[in-house]
């Protein structure tokens, strides 16, 4: 007999609710997880609404990460006991009682962590570890600029900037915003709605400008974002919330400064480079959640049937940092 | 009393002349060079124009490398002796009779090739070595596409990305540059003026495209580039000879296959690095000079008298590989 569970539903008017679908398998390489909690993504708002492809093999459900304990575990599994906290990233999925996850890709929860504050880790904390510290290679002594800096990926890559020892400027879009950049360690918070980050990076380095900038913005910020780099500078595009498509590129900037660019998304990578990612970031990272060096900065914790406000106070760009939902218990 | 020697100068007409001018002074830490021949660079072309911007500290006289024996060694330089025979990448200079250069950066031409060949190297292998090699990071069994591949860099590229174990795409601009790509082991050779490479490539490839392109063109390319490049795949932009503006660029296609944009030019990094840069060189690519594995592809060698036609048949894209021009004896 099947067995059923509740996950996260679209109905016609893109509004969630949660209905019964069925159980997911745990497969001889997977665990079975009881999920404690999901979190929202930009993502998760675009694919309810029908603009963001889901990946073949990835569950149709929402959710791109969750933290839960561990409820079966595949006959090729080891190293993991029922009842073990653990949060992973996903491929979708996480908007669900129940996530069957490679053994490969779950990350133990310290003690340290709650479940709520682990379900808003996996996915903002290894796109930044991705992009900003191994794609984007940001070392000690460098200056970044991070756009959308009180975003969850925004407030990850401060604290993971500052544990590298980089100099961080950032922009944000209201001054509580600002106000909770600054206390996370920017050097220089700006309201790009009404300051322009390009005069005001410019000046404050003297006209060096900045080693790397981290975008999620896109086609808006491009001409500034090329000012603002410093010769050889780097810039990682993780995102286009500004629009894809620019008029009237000029390469001549990024030539006569040796840019490197880098397009990047989490999602799609393949899950052999997602586990060696996860490894990288367990070794790194993962102890410095322990000593509270970094730590999850959590907007808001939803119940479940709150799920369609969490969605909204994303889409309206008001949360600062991460949008926890529990699933129904 | 001063000493003078021949160097090549610019008439009022933009016509070359060799003219008198102060020898250079051997600094503590450079060899004094008796140049035998030089080579023609695109930059020289752009540079007797005027619009080439010569980089502070360095020798206004034309002449990006040179072939030569050591005539005088700075007191604090080691291992070289009088007589040795000499190459190395300059910041101007080369085309004189004499030229000064920093001893780290000077390359011991074996006694394999004739300083005319020697002259040809410097800067089409340096560069494809820093760009393709480096910062393309080209490995075995992967495909690139190299562009203007009958250039100088392009012949030096197709031998280098051979020596890798790369499949080589090329595009060239005339049915006997055509040939003597392949004849250099392009897996295809692509007459662009009259077939899309675009096309071509992606039939060749079942869709799958190639992980690094090689351009010099620029804005004239950028949406082809784009559709030929893989997933994870890598560009080089090393030149804009097919202009700079792009009237309308969209990232999406970037963002979906995470391509990564490495824009580079070997003249204005900084010293340090081109010492780096030539260590390696020497000891990956010289020894295949000696064995024959990687050959100069010399299209024509002129007399100091004939510069101005060596100039004359880079800037009508006649040229299959470098021009070399011998200095006054």
């Amino acid at each position: 007999m099947e067995q059923t569970m509740k996950a996260c539903l679209v109905d016609e008017s893109n509004n969630l609710y949660w209905g019964d679908v069925e159980k997911p398998i745990c497969k001889d390489d997977e665990l079975l997880v009881r999920v404690h909690a999901t979190a929202v993504n930009r993502a998760d708002l675009h694919q309810k609404e029908g603009l963001y492809p889901v990946p073949p093999d990835a569950s149709p459900i929402l959710g791109l990460e969750m933290a839960g304990t561990v409820e079966q575990i595949g006959k090729d599994v080891s190293g993991w006991r029922v009842g073990d906290r653990v949060m992973a990233l996903l491929s979708g999925g996480g908007y669900a009682q129940y996530a069957a996850i490679k053994a490969d890709i779950a990350i133990e929860v310290p003690e340290e962590l709650h479940l709520d504050q682990a379900a808003s880790i996996p996915e903002v904390y290894l796109t930044s570890y991705l992009n900003m510290l191994q794609l984007g290679g940001l070392s000690s002594g460098e200056r970044v600029l991070i756009h959308a800096a009180a975003s969850g990926v925004g407030t990850a890559s401060i604290q993971l900037a500052k544990a590298v020892g980089a100099k961080v400027y950032a922009t944000a879009g209201s001054e509580e915003k600002i106000e909770v950049v600054k206390d996370l360690g920017a050097e220089l918070a700006i309201l790009y709605k009404e300051q322009s980050f390009r005069e005001i990076i410019l000046k404050e380095t003297n006209g060096h400008g900045v080693e790397l900038v981290m975008d999620p913005v896109g086609a808006a910020y491009w001409e500034d974002n090329m000012e603002v780099l410093a010769l050889d500078g780097r810039m990682v595009l993780y995102g286009t919330m500004g629009g894809s498509k620019i008029d009237q590129v000029d390469l001549m900037p990024a030539m006569l400064k040796r840019i490197h660019l880098i397009a990047s998304t989490l999602r799609g990578i393949p899950h052999e480079r997602k586990v060696a990612l996860k490894n990288d970031f367990v070794e790194w990272v993962m102890p410095k959640f322990r000593t509270g060096e970094i730590v999850p900065i959590i907007d808001s914790v939803y119940e479940s049937f709150e799920v369609n406000e969490a969605h909204a106070r994303m889409k309206s760009n008001q949360n600062i940092g991460k949008l926890v939902v529990r699933v129904p218990s």
